[in-house]
């Protein structure tokens, strides 16, 4: 098989930026270094090289109301590779059958994917079949485990239930992740709200407030504490939930935040645009937060207190969003972002000085891989990883419309705006995968990716939690009376 | 009927310390200053004059197990008199024939006080039986309704639960209060403590961790908020929790909170006495904390974020906690306060500068009159307020012990507390009602205090919660698309 | 002499609201109750009558660059009583001849004041004779000494003199205030703006971020820790001093703050207007903030972390303020509002449910007489009490402008702003001072109001840091070497 | 030259863990990868390989009192070798004749240095001088400027003094470094301390209280954001100056944070020992604090608000110490640890759980270089880095004690601390520079390490704080008035 060698380009890491090239063997990197050869010759001159994104977060043809998510694997990876992003996590949503069963249903359909992708399984119920099936799952490669705090009546778990599977997760080296909101607040306030007539997108935003997602960060992390594993929030959007993660990790707790693209650079006042449509397309949970917020979550990417930048790709069209027209409750939740999160971070976060380009690859691909233990498989350059890189042109620009993107939906959340930084071209696994602004990968072309359970931060925590566990203390049988 | 004078002594109230006389006519104060005379003359000189104690939580004989707690309202109340406490507010925990069957219950034991008493009302459910009924427990007098966050498959209310029943409260000027641990965790924590042996006291408080507290007043404050109401907080006893409200607070939420005496002086090393007795006699929820916690909650009186301090009175024997041994998760929760609260919170607060005279009346006082909605009826000395007075000798010196304490059990959590500043005589509405060390109030001599709904406020949040209430956009019809 | 009562009214105290009747004999409150009867009566009903307000912070003729702020002690205090101020709190500031000195020229200016008054201290510099003038002036009734952190080369204190100062407050029983703003680092800001060709009043805003404040705040709060006393911090602006002040307060400290009514309502966007005198009519420092300080200023006073509005009263005519055109540095810092900061604090306050009727009383009035140690003969509505009321109208409205104004000077920052809820009649010391929008009181009718040191707050400071405070190792002999 | 191959350990990195080989070519790291051979074959099995430690914050050979801290470049860097730390960066104090002519005399005394070096350069004063030699020293290759607010007389620069030598740092490309503490609060606490009898060791901790490093960290953080410049705290051993450092960090401030090991494990109880030369020889500043401060110091290092630990090494005898009989204040500064650090810290975190062996390695070296703008030359074993490495038996154990130390000292302040994991072998640049207890570096093998300006988190806050200045509000001249 020939070899590749890209040249000329600027190494950017999580840890460092060079210059090398950089000799692709197969599905991998072989050689770092200068004046490598190869067979094939791929000018990077005046660009970045970089770790391929990776977005811990995407519903792909996620079943909804007896339809689906339009972007599924193929056009929703497609989207993927784009943007510079060679890897998907996506969610799988267990019904009746069981994890594994379902399980096989995701596997089934990532069938389609052109990247490598991975699975969190979402524990949506608790009962012996769960308990049995976890350890299961994560033999299958699947280490993360997800729970719903909110969607009350269909996906919510309790305290109960959480604390039985964080436990669980503690006990086969898994992590659990939380979509942080208090599903039975949420609940009423838009009973409330469609009682008083509220019945239009912005009162999806009203329903969720930013305090009832920072209460249920607040709760999943000390729940996570109580039965000693790490934990990861997912769509981290407001200060009142960051301001509890940076609470938790002052005192040394391993919580880990992903804010969305999305939720750093929109904001609540979307949801007031005059059309019901514009409006409705940028429904998802939580809500778009305002100005304060998003500097926030800036902040919290530069200095650690976040870790990963996601998209939470669940893309509607226009027409399955007017399943909520007259009841904003059953506009479906979701918005696009996987061609769009690497070239809006670039251009509002590394332009603007907010993050330093390393930052920019820690937390659009080597900490997450870290955190989901596949690095340096993934998320690294590094001779032995898998050649998934991207090729930043760091002049290119462009506007961002629905109309050139490669999602199947009818419109882009970012409608507009003007990036400055593209993939000229991107890798998956050594091949040439989108180049010069086509999606050359084809469809079934990614692989599954297996993770490993039992990182070293839930080795460590285990050992702190033993080290600490409360004591019994023993009384002599002489100071113990006889009960009654 | 006579007129009294209590003469020669310095008045602290909340607000200032001065030098006056106090005429008293029947029940309440006539008249208030210098060289008032009356039929009979009280000698307070060297004594400090204040309005006395309200002790806003006890559970006096309160069913348990097929019995009570020891202390009810004869010998509970003596106590609260022989401290220089002249109020009692005791919860009312409903069975299934629901709020107004058992208050009538408690309307019946409370007959036998000697102190004025009010009551909690607590939602330990939630139906329309409930939401009925609650309005009408308002018209007889009572504006406070408790919420079990804890106690699982008994009191303990869910989210849901608590969110229907603040947001009834909003609607009819009331207010809740919360008793805020995870039930859930701890339910938990206590299975996997006892699994592993861990069956003595001491594992009451390591089932109950700090943590479990902080999240639970975290979730009732949002809950709070969210429903439009101010929220009190009872037995806050660690920074977690303390934390939360201030956090609160600095939004600018009336969230309120109330360590008790035994919080601020006993530590958790306490569960670790060689004595199983010992240890289990100070079994209450929430356990006992550590000096960092101790050094947070009178922090918070001195500066406000804490306003109240109460005991949880609920005495039991050493007999009746003899039910947990072998299992401590049936140990009885409680501990007696009632005679202790003032003299101990005097040496350990006022004469140590943590606590200026001022305030020491207004946390074991005024401030809880204000919160219920009965100042200056109570709370203060001022005319025409209630003559509910203490007379305070601040060189008076004793030894608290179980042997001479007017509390019907058997031991007491102060043992050996040397307190200096003790009630000289305590009057109850004009009369005197202790003196000398003898109770001489008669049971059945207290009469149940009617509070008014709404205080000031639940009407300045409301106005406030209105003014910022979510607004529709209105959009144009031809904005609006078809729904699907 | 002739009685008066004032009937009819809602009588508001910072502790409650009640109707009642007030009897007036001479300077003072003779009696308060139902039907009181005296030889003039004034209607006040549907009024509340409130105690009449203490604004602790006004610069009357202030001298400043050979000339004065405009409003003096006469018509300052005119316009007070217009607003329902009855009691000014000025500053004293000393130049070479010490403090007893220029104690004398302010007792002097104060000859013309028509509200009573009292002065705090200013230390503008360390030496022996500031150190033995010191107790005098706690002699002459002032217990309050004002240091300047900022105006550097002018009125600013180093770190080792406000040590100094806070340790001699300590001795004797007084309390230091802070103008709390890094001097240094604004002077390097206003020198690079400058250079940078930014002169106009925005750029007083610039060289004044909150961030100096905050610094400035934290750092006052850790030298009065040390040197053991209480302190007020004064126009307590943003979120960064605020929080400094919750922080310590937390750990139990006293530190108290005072934002103005200015910060409260008005933003920094003022200094952005065309109209360079209308900008530079709003400089004063600190400058005004962004609207998320102004919500934490108001949630301070609801919850306590703030307890006073001020005013800093200082007002420079349009004339004055054109010293700095070209050079905003030079622009006389300053604004007015003692007419005002009532009537605007109840409309954006009270009306809108952020603070209740007797919070406004507490933060206008009985708060700050408390912490200057002159309640409740200021402050309050007592038997005894000076006779210093305000008669409020809650319906009566008007359109603030500086035409109507009796403050001297020809604008009005808050020119526009339509308040509901005004004196009807104010009244100090039983004398009706202002009526039916005109000032009746005299010129030189008020008198200075002493007060007296060591206030509880000192007292129960200086016990506790005595218990706490460092205790020497005591070692043997033999395990101490001789030294080198 | 003979090329050396460490084979059969296992690697940990900052970012990952990994088994292989390590081919080292003269001074640098030739390859990585699996069964590598080389001449040499230096056998790890069993064994960690990590990059050698870097020391950020040494006193080698520091004049004190006209003699100097008693380990050298020579003996300090010996014990720096069998400790695992392949670099000191130790600090130039200048002295009359400006900072070129210090940094001559510091090259000069590094002269016998055993491992690789570099300077941070203190500014002490402000002067013309200073200002045009900091670009010069910038280009000797020191990008750090250290700055003491402590040392009132000596070593102390003020607000005005750090401001500008901030602004200086930010247009050169460097950072400044503080020793945080308010040297004017000392300089009066020691005067009080001392004038009440309190002379002994443990009143030097009783003179420099958390408070005192709290406020000075949070105001040189806000004196480097005005500045806009990065900031280094060093030495942060409490929770005030963490706290500042995340509240900062909260913001997105880049403030980088160092506890240092004896900070981390020793506690204030030692200097309350009853031999006077056992506390005098913990005598250091910041002194020692209590277990509240170091459960947050370690979870700062766990979680990203602290990222290295370091040892201010500053040697002196016992009879050195005795400078300070009768006067603790004359009690020279300063600990060793240079030789104790990594396996005091790997005993007490990474064994414990506190930190995982990656966290342990990144805060122990990678960091740092990354700090200093070094990596991946040191802080690395990557092709190319050089070949300082350092081969940890995890299962070796010793009992710490002075008699078995390479320190020139007579004692160990952790003496007895029993640890495991030590290095079996430490190489500097390619060389065995200590093996089975000998360091086989000779006095002078170590060479200067230049440091480049304008490290990325530089550029990065330039960009941001250029992006955000204040800007001119132009106004039409017609607006602006004619000045006075």
């Amino acid at each position: 098989m020939a070899t590749k060698v890209i040249k000329g380009g600027t190494i950017i890491a999580a840890d460092r930026t060079y210059r090398a090239d950089i000799l692709i063997d197969g599905d991998t990197i072989a050689a770092i270094g200068a004046n490598l050869s190869g067979d094939e010759i791929i000018d990077a001159s005046g660009c970045y090289v970089m770790p391929g994104g990776i977005d811990p977060h995407t519903h792909l043809e996620m079943p909804f109301m007896g339809t689906h998510s339009t972007d599924d694997f193929d056009t929703g990876t497609a989207a993927a590779l784009a943007g510079g992003t060679t890897m998907v996590v996506d969610f799988v949503l267990p019904g009746q059958d069981g994890l594994l069963a379902a399980l096989q249903d995701w596997f089934q359909k990532a069938g389609k994917a052109r990247t490598d992708y991975s699975f969190h399984m979402a524990i949506t119920a608790w009962n012996k079949q769960v308990f049995d099936e976890m350890p299961k799952v994560v033999e299958r490669g699947i280490n993360t485990f997800k729970h719903f705090m909110a969607y009350k009546g269909a996906l919510m778990v309790d305290d109960d239930e959480m604390f039985a599977s964080f436990l669980r997760c503690g006990e086969i080296g898994a992590m659990p992740l939380v979509h942080a909101e208090n599903g039975d607040v949420v609940a009423h306030l838009q009973q409330k709200l469609l009682a008083e007539g509220n019945n239009g997108p912005e009162a999806h935003a009203y329903s969720r407030p930013p305090e009832v997602e920072g209460e249920a960060a607040n709760r999943a992390i000390m729940i996570a504490d109580q039965a000693g594993v790490p934990l990861y929030i997912v769509h981290v959007s407001c200060e009142q939930s960051h301001e509890a993660i940076r609470r938790a990790r002052a005192k040394g707790m391993r919580v880990y935040g992903e804010p969305l693209i999305q939720h750093l650079v929109l904001d609540e006042s979307e949801y007031k645009n005059e059309d019901w449509d514009y409006a409705a397309r940028r429904v998802m949970s939580p809500p778009f937060r305002d100005k304060i917020n998003q500097n926030g979550l800036w902040a919290g990417l530069a200095t650690g207190s976040l870790q990963v930048v996601a998209t939470d790709h669940c893309a509607f069209t226009t027409e399955q969003k007017r399943f909520g027209v007259g009841d904003f409750t059953r506009i479906p939740n979701g918005t696009g972002g996987l061609e769009d999160r690497m070239p809006v971070l670039w251009t509002k976060g590394v332009l603007t000085g907010r993050l330093t380009p390393n930052e920019f690859v820690a937390v659009t691909s080597t900490n997450i891989a870290q955190i989901l233990n596949i690095y340096p498989r993934k998320g690294a350059i590094l001779p032995g990883s898998d050649a998934d890189i991207v090729i930043w042109d760091p002049n290119a620009k462009k506007v961002i419309s629905a109309k050139t993107q490669k999602s199947a939906i009818d419109y882009n959340v970012f409608e507009g705006f003007e990036v400055t930084g593209l993939p000229r071209m991107t890798l998956s696994r050594g091949q040439v995968a989108f180049k010069d602004g086509e999606v050359l990968a084809s469809t079934g072309s990614g692989r599954f990716v297996e993770r490993e359970a039992n990182p070293s931060a839930n080795r460590a925590l285990s050992t702190w939690k033993e080290l600490t566990a409360p004591r019994k203390v023993e009384r002599d049988p002489k100071n113990i009376p006889a009960g009654v």
